[in-house]
């Protein structure tokens, strides 16, 4: 059997998920815009699972808008929100340590004449809450900020970026709009306490066991926005096109599902992640842990770097093994040139070399960890008796 | 048993493409940017949908980029399209007949300070080619046209567009794109015509029992066009977010099944519609073909005025009949105003207050074109007798 260590790019869904998804295809596959029965039925079932997506948040159903995912979502509450207040600045304040969805909805900013500029992290992956206060001026409108990073797991301080963006309006004379992508925390940490001070937060249902195809975002009452797609008005004019019923089906029972007995869950997959790094340490030395393992780090996702060790090279070596890791986030892992993340870490490019990333989720055990941990070690030790290392 | 003839705003999915889409969630749920096997194994099922898709299209898999859906391919090719031919011109030209997600993509585009014209249609709601030739100026860029009417199923005259828009390209010294929204004609006419001319097609899988939040764009080898969607850079830096993966794959096999005797599938619809139009037209009197029922009009949409009777009305009388049918355009009939399309048509407010659109299916039988014959002459009776009419 496999053993899947890379639920940070996507995840299986659950059973519970697809079964809810067939019903809705045989059964409601109405048009939610459509008048009739066959379109109220889809109807209701968009509005039932947008209250689950809402609950999560602990906020109005009205705050959820639907949309085909995470990438999506950044789009939309970077690119649409700040151009909807570039009358107030052109400033965006970033940070090194963001997915590629919300760094190329900073660049395409930029050729819109935007001013971009990036709070360092510290060499946990942490921002640090000086840079990006020192970054903070009259002409800034928007501040996006990550909540947990992809590939490190490292959670940011959020609350701190709240804080800098309310005295840097305050002194502005107006609000300053915070997007927080919410990717990689949704459903395993809570984030009502970000839905509270955030505009905008970016969401996925394909990272907790829910369907690829659907995402949301949080709109706060007050935020000012515009849509990124337009046409038949749907989601409150924010994003037209027919709604992906059974994917936003889906994603609301996923998103129901994680919210039972939380703590619970999050205490086995930190069970889990320990196991892994203690069996990984207790086998191969020269290892280094990126990000940090304490409580700022969620449970679910591990980079270490194998020193004098090609990440790809092992990521295939365990793929014989039946384990699927990845050298970072997925949807870089095609490109050439090393993590940016790392690299803002401070990694040399050895370090940066050799990283793997672990991301755990619902369906792994402990067992899988033993075995996981034997296959890495296995691995790393061959892979330096061919005489490379040292 | 309820009688779904609301098609063109979105149709059953087959069990087929339900059953595909289980076993991929179920199965090969990674991520198709990932590097190991469960990440090729996914990107094994998109390629092969691309190449089914691609063949509707008589075209290489290069050219079909996914997307979420119709409008989102109508945004892309239309507002970035546009976008990147800023520097040649600022001229749109597009119909009088298009759908919701193209006219917002125009007024998308005339907020950046393009100029948007609007191409007049005759009564039957045929694009008149000399008014899109009196349009077509030195500062045009882009030509949007649909190819099927979503409310009236009328065909319309692309090949003249193409004709147009390569004279008035000649004259300009430069290639002008040609856009076409094929969502009502995709896998029920031939679109490899449209795919050697047209820079752009839009088309989407929940027209043709596929599932929703799947569409696809087809760009043209050289056609020149910049993402909507931005970020880990997937198909081919066209569309960014990690695939959906299922509804993909769901989509290529509706296509495929679509290009399965196609010819014998369109006369059995076509048998429908005349059925259903001559058992309406037996029984009650004062009704208005609106479009053609030609050999220039789809055989799955039926658009009828009945004079004196309020659409909306009798679309719910309908309903308690079972049958399911629609006024107009399902995306904009919450809205209020009558249809855009059948006042440039020409209709009176009457007739167009009392359009009724039956679009029809794979699935739909001879039998249930008896049954809603009879409850359409019923409720129309009914509401004639009431008084209000004459």
């Amino acid at each position: 059997m496999n053993i899947y260590l890379d639920n940070s790019a996507t995840t299986k869904p659950h059973d519970e998920v697809i079964e809810y998804m067939v019903s809705v295809m045989r059964e409601s596959y109405g048009n939610p815009s459509s008048l009739h029965g066959a379109g109220l039925a889809a109807e209701r079932i968009v509005r039932e699972a947008r209250g689950r997506v809402a609950a999560v948040f602990g906020a109005k159903t009205a705050c959820v808008i639907f949309t085909s995912g995470g990438t999506e979502s950044n789009n939309t509450a970077i690119i649409r929100g700040a151009l909807s207040r570039r009358r107030q600045g052109r400033r965006v304040i970033t940070t090194r340590a963001e997915h590629p969805s919300v760094l190329e909805s900073c660049a395409a900013l930029a050729a819109e004449g935007f001013d971009i500029v990036y709070a360092d992290v510290d060499s946990d992956g942490r921002v640090i809450p000086a840079s990006v206060e020192a970054l903070a001026n009259d002409n800034t409108v928007l501040i996006s900020c990550i909540h947990v990073n992809n590939e490190t797991g490292v959670i940011q301080p959020t609350d701190a970026v709240f804080d800098i963006a309310e005295a840097c309006g305050r002194r502005a004379g107006r609000r300053i709009g915070v997007h927080v992508d919410a990717v990689q925390s949704f459903g395993k940490l809570s984030v009502a306490s970000l839905a509270r001070r955030a505009d905008f937060i970016s969401v996925s249902a394909h990272k907790l066991h829910g369907p690829k195809g659907a995402g949301a975002l949080f709109v706060a009452r007050d935020a000012r926005i515009e849509p990124l797609i337009v046409g038949g008005g749907q989601e409150r004019g924010l994003r037209s096109g027919t709604e992906n019923v059974p994917a936003i089906a889906g994603f609301g029972l996923a998103a129901l599902m994680a919210g039972r007995d939380p703590n619970a869950r999050a205490e086995r997959i930190a069970a889990c992640k320990r196991r892994l790094l203690e069996g990984i340490s207790a086998g191969v030395d020269d290892i280094k842990l990126n990000g940090s393992c304490g409580t700022d780090a969620v449970p679910h996702i591990l980079n270490i770097s194998f020193l004098g060790v090609k990440g790809e090279v092992l990521l295939h070596d365990l793929e014989r093994h039946g384990v699927f890791v990845s050298t970072g986030a997925a949807c870089s892992s095609k490109k050439k040139g090393g993590s940016r993340v790392l690299a803002a870490m401070g990694l040399s490019a050895a370090e940066s070399e050799g990283a793997i990333r672990f991301s755990l989720g619902d369906f792994n055990t402990e067992e899988e960890m033993d075995r996981a941990a034997e296959a890495v070690c296995s691995c790393v030790r061959r892979f330096r008796n061919l005489g490379r290392y040292r």
